[in-house]
């Protein structure tokens, strides 16, 4: 089945294996010769599907961010109120820091990208646009934008920590971060 | 002034360098040479104040997280309240994300490290523990804990963001996450 450069599955297999390789040695060590051998394609299929280590890395952090907004979508579908939203917020939390370390390292291996070159910071800034564009079909653009800052948080301390934190705080950080403060008015001067 | 093995600044020397190439090029990239170069020591120094590269990483980073807690403290040690505590650690995120890119990419650097190897996380939780003692000064444990992740959040979607968020989303963030919420008792049935 020589499909040759047309085949559409062959793009497809380059990206999955470019974040296999992310995820076992990090983005140091990514050549065309390296990924090609892994998703075992011709070394000229690298070149006619990417025009570089650049472009070939962006793809693949985008389809990454693809793959995580999805799982937000997958959790937050399914609320009727902000009650369920909380609730569902709550389970994507411990999915995100429960889940595989592969999902946690190309997290940061794409953050350590970003923050050593700012060119990657319009993949990331697109992401959180769209993590927040889902929780703002609960909450206000303010909340959702403070949430979804609590989440990245909240998922990053239970995965580096070696007694990650329970259920119960996660809900009660969730429920306080979508609750609007009352600012009391200055007692008055006697 | 051949002190030798002996200069206790040789040891900070090194652990410097490892941080400044940490920074430059990724934890991928660090050998015992690159190091003994860059800090203007003999390659045998190296061997004499670390066992090897594993002890090497896990010392540099230490010093790190000790620069970092140190920032945590000098903005809540000024704090005489919880009031005055909320606009330090509102200072403090905005110091953090709008701070050298250096800190951002060595933090990511060690959370990919930790991601990968479990051995590290020790040293991250370690962290964790030290920035919310701090907070505990303030705050019950529960509370500092949730406070600790928001900061982490926030400061991580300012840095990354091409259109960071204002201040005064932040101090609302942090008001609410440290604010009991009330439970309401369920409406009583007719």
């Amino acid at each position: 089945m020589a499909t040759g450069h047309t085949d559409p599955q062959r793009r497809e297999r380059i990206l999955t294996a470019t974040l296999d390789h992310i995820a076992d040695e990090g983005v140091a060590g990514v050549s065309h010769r390296k990924i090609a051998a892994r998703a075992g394609v011709p070394l000229g299929s690298m070149t006619y599907h990417f025009e570089g280590i650049a472009e070939l890395l962006h793809e693949a952090f985008s389809r990454f961010a693809d793959h995580v907004v999805a799982l937000f979508e997958q959790h937050l579908n399914a609320a009727g109120s902000a009650e369920e939203a909380r609730e569902a917020v709550t389970d994507l939390i411990h999915e995100l820091s429960d889940g595989p370390q592969r999902d946690l390292i190309i997290t940061h291996e794409l953050y350590t990208l970003a923050a050593r070159h700012p060119q990657y910071r319009e993949l990331t800034r697109r992401w959180m646009i769209r993590s927040r564009e889902l929780l703002e079909r609960h909450f206000d653009a303010d909340t959702a934008r403070q949430l979804d800052a609590l989440i990245e948080g909240l998922a990053l301390h239970r995965a580096l920590d070696t007694a990650p934190h329970d259920r119960r705080l996660t809900s009660e950080a969730v429920t306080r971060i979508t609750t609007a403060v009352r600012t009391r008015p200055s007692p008055s001067p006697r």
